[in-house]
């Protein structure tokens, strides 16, 4: 099935997938069935595979292949961008060519940890870029939260100008929004491209990121058609409908973007809504416990009583 | 004016004062006066000065004490919490005499960042304790975001069984949600004292952390009425009620936790309310470009646009 | 070939394997050969595989295997320890299970990065034991700088006292010298075993260890005769001796530990020696301008006059 | 007494003084006096004050400058230099016209921790030096190692070429070799000024940098007897000289470079020399066990074993 490579065009909500488990700890690959169908029916325009949180670290190499065949397989022509950073080069490349193979539209690579000075980020891209050659679309993750690589916006727009094959940011800097305006500012330079940037973080800041410009977001919170539906919104101008809505489920938002516990709580709801079969997350992982399975209870109570009034007041409004 | 020591029945919101200055950089002690009168007209139960984010590593040791002489003066018998916390103990109780001199009520120590191990957390604790005696009552500000050091419960009850003069822990480590509630489980044991928690973070999981037995807050968000009036809600057992209200700042309580930018946020806010003739950090600060103070205004629109939603609806409701 | 499974009475030199590549950047099988037999000739105890300074994180699954297939074949009997940290201990169990089918004799764990608190680690280590089964030897290699994680010595000892499997420690701390000592004056205690502790930080403390009571050195410094023959002076209660021989080196032992451009140096005097064919690094990678070159000439210029000084001194002494 | 101001002539050893305490932890003035004697009696060619390794971080303001104005008084005409590093700009500039007219001839500013990307260390460094203006000679701390900020070549460079204060660069950077090689390359193009590098590290790597261009060393090894005279020997030409005697010191150099312990070390050693009163460091600080103190007896007469066979050899020479 071709889906055709990703590009600088690219726009709405790539899902990062959860890697589903059983409970013996085996990946599920039933459940990477039934939740990239879930995934589908909430209307994502696409997916983002072995992200850091899809416990890509903990997979083998023939599991992460396994994986990807399989939601490329099943994701009925939605494009599939794979994560292949890796601490040897060779890996990177040899990560990517298999996805590329597989069907995938590109690939995101997040910098090597440790890198140093300016200099240090544009030679590692660069090396990057010349391992995959020209025909790999490339998304630059920037999220030195975790990678401790600080991304200025004048090193991200030489590796744009000098590597066609750089179409997206994975926009997850914080604090960011300045940066985003940045990057969207520089980009009005007479022969500078303008990327795809989708914004991660969780959402946490989604509808300031899209009024700043971004074209949709790149994160895995559990109620995967709020993200679309913002998009959406934002797709037509409604911005402040658009913010409404989330605004509803931002409380969610917070609370799933909580570090070390935010994927418990994510597997959770997605194991709650009948998207996959275990919550669990492969050892060494996170867990919850009875007090915070409780709480997640009533903020879910307080969320569907929010939209509850939502649809009452958009009925009344008719 | 005696306001007495504190103890572990604190509780409320101590709000964490930000630093004013003039366009100049000088400390304005008019702005500390009109500050001081803007914190009591949201209701705030305390003070807390000289916190991370009250610039207080730019002041001069005298600049340090002129703030707290000047609140403290000011501050209509609230108690007033001064931030001790230095490289050398021997500066933590230098600080801490001169600011229970000065009539504050209880001073907070972070640890000193790089300690190893539970026993050299418990260790440095006992250092602190001793240097200060048994009669200055101290805060444990639990903040490993920043301080790099992370606190296990059991130390943190061994610390309470040891020491007297510990009765209050700022909660703020994150995920800390599960934390706040073993230690109020553990004090559930016989001989162990029930000390106060007040929760840090800006405020971003009050809720849940009041419903988890949180005794209020200490956080230095702009709208300090709000926290106020959860807190009270909370305290008449109006926990739903307290959530819709947080709901409403949910947005700038999140928007005002980013790092680097959030301390501009906060001052910009103060300083259009009127709290602070200028929104200037000491350099080196941050600083809000004009965008970001567009998007401010569009927050704040929205803001006070639920907020009167709220008031028509609470209208028709009686 | 059986070379028996590692235990407490471990001791000598385990030398931290380099890995060999061609300039093209693949795994050079011809060159583990010939490396081995060096290592083998300089008369190492021990070998160990896929440490961090063996490139083991830039190699695929099957590499790590193949290497580790191939050293075990041609060691002559040598104990051989395999590296197997990794973020996910599925993968950790599985690597071991691997490693000791290959006929490895232990294998060695570095503790997860972003443990927290002394339970952290040891339920960590717990979790690993569980996953391992009481039949293969655990080194724990204990190198903060790297991980992250500090060990505090009673952490230890619980690990001691409540698994088997757990053999040695690999010491390389820094400051280590007092904790060394405080391992070794714990296991005065009765019912605590003794367990092996051999040296790492590339034997820059080596004497002094030896003399507070490690059994030999696991690091993987260039001249591992120096290490080899510095253990057996040490064994033979030459103490002094194999200190003076220990500091003709050192200068080459320090420039060596030097971080990012340490492998490159010894690297190079493993190609210079005629142990490798290329003294290359797989990318990313460090490398040596023409100036380190020539430093590095004029160092073991030095180095082969201060050891034939001493060889016409000992000839003057018969 | 006028001893100029620093300029990018300077060269020798600068010392970096350790503070004196009394057992109970008062700063030791008249310690500070029997130091600067001592240190003088070393040859050294200037001092350094208020350094990572002076505890400059547990003294109040008023001890600072009192110990500043009595090194001044007691040096002899030497040059001083005083560390002023701070996280508020404000603080930077009012210690440094306090050490200025106190009769320091300049002074060293680490990048604040958390700098982000070239530009954010060009502009900090832009920002201390508008605050400082341009009578105040600067030297560059480049210690990433404790601040986390990396400073690249053409950074310097464009500080050099942009202002005339910035005269030196201590270096001590690792892996430093290479970078010092570069800042000198660098140099040889038009128009650039040579600015002096004095190397820190503990002295761990003297000699090369010393081969490379290094106009001296400014750390503060318990033995500054031998920076100087490896100083002196270079600047005759007679490196391999140098480089001997260097060695002859390297095992000490590298014990007392151990982080945390290092301190005391090197406060035991200039306390057995006589040259101070107590060895104590200011709480937190680290101590010697009597295993310790044993090694160290052991090293140092190993030392003294050494030096007196080079003696014989030197008058055998004769």
């Amino acid at each position: 099935m071709s889906t055709g490579k990703l590009n600088e065009q690219a726009k709405g909500v790539y899902i990062i997938a959860a890697t589903p488990f059983t409970d013996e700890g085996a990946v599920d690959l039933q459940s990477v069935d039934t939740l990239t169908d879930f995934y589908l029916g909430c209307g994502v325009h696409g997916f983002t595979l072995l992200g850091m949180m899809g416990e890509a670290h903990k997979l083998t190499a023939d599991e992460s292949l396994s994986v990807v065949n399989r939601v490329i397989g099943r994701a009925q022509g939605r494009q599939v961008i794979v994560g292949v950073s890796h601490a040897g080069l060779e890996n990177v490349r040899r990560l990517s060519h298999e996805a590329m193979i597989a069907g995938a539209s590109g690939v995101m690579v997040a910098p090597a940890p440790g890198l140093k000075g300016d200099e240090g980020i544009y030679n590692y891209y660069a090396q990057v870029f010349q391992a995959l050659g020209p025909d790999i679309p490339v998304v630059y993750q920037d999220y030195p939260q975790t990678t401790g690589v600080y991304l200025p916006v004048n090193v991200f727009e030489r590796l744009v100008d000098d590597f066609k094959q750089l179409v997206m940011l994975k926009h997850e800097d914080a604090p960011g929004l300045a940066k985003l305006t940045k990057v969207r500012e520089g980009e009005k330079k007479a022969g500078r491209r303008r990327v795809s940037i989708l914004v991660g973080n969780g959402g946490l800041y989604y509808p300031q990121e899209m009024r700043r410009g971004a074209d949709g977001a790149m994160t895995g919170f559990a109620w995967p058609e709020m993200l679309v539906q913002v998009y959406e919104l934002f797709a037509k101008g409604k911005a402040e409908e658009a913010e409404d809505l989330f605004d509803i489920y931002l409380p969610l938002v917070r609370h799933e973007v909580q570090p070390a516990i935010g994927l418990a709580l994510r597997k959770e709801v997605l194991f709650r809504r009948g998207a996959i079969k275990s919550p669990k997350q492969r050892a060494p992982g996170s867990s919850l416990t009875a007090t915070d399975k409780t709480e997640l209870d009533g903020m879910i109570a307080r969320l569907e009583r929010r939209l509850a009034d939502m649809g009452r007041l958009a009925k009344a409004a008719e």
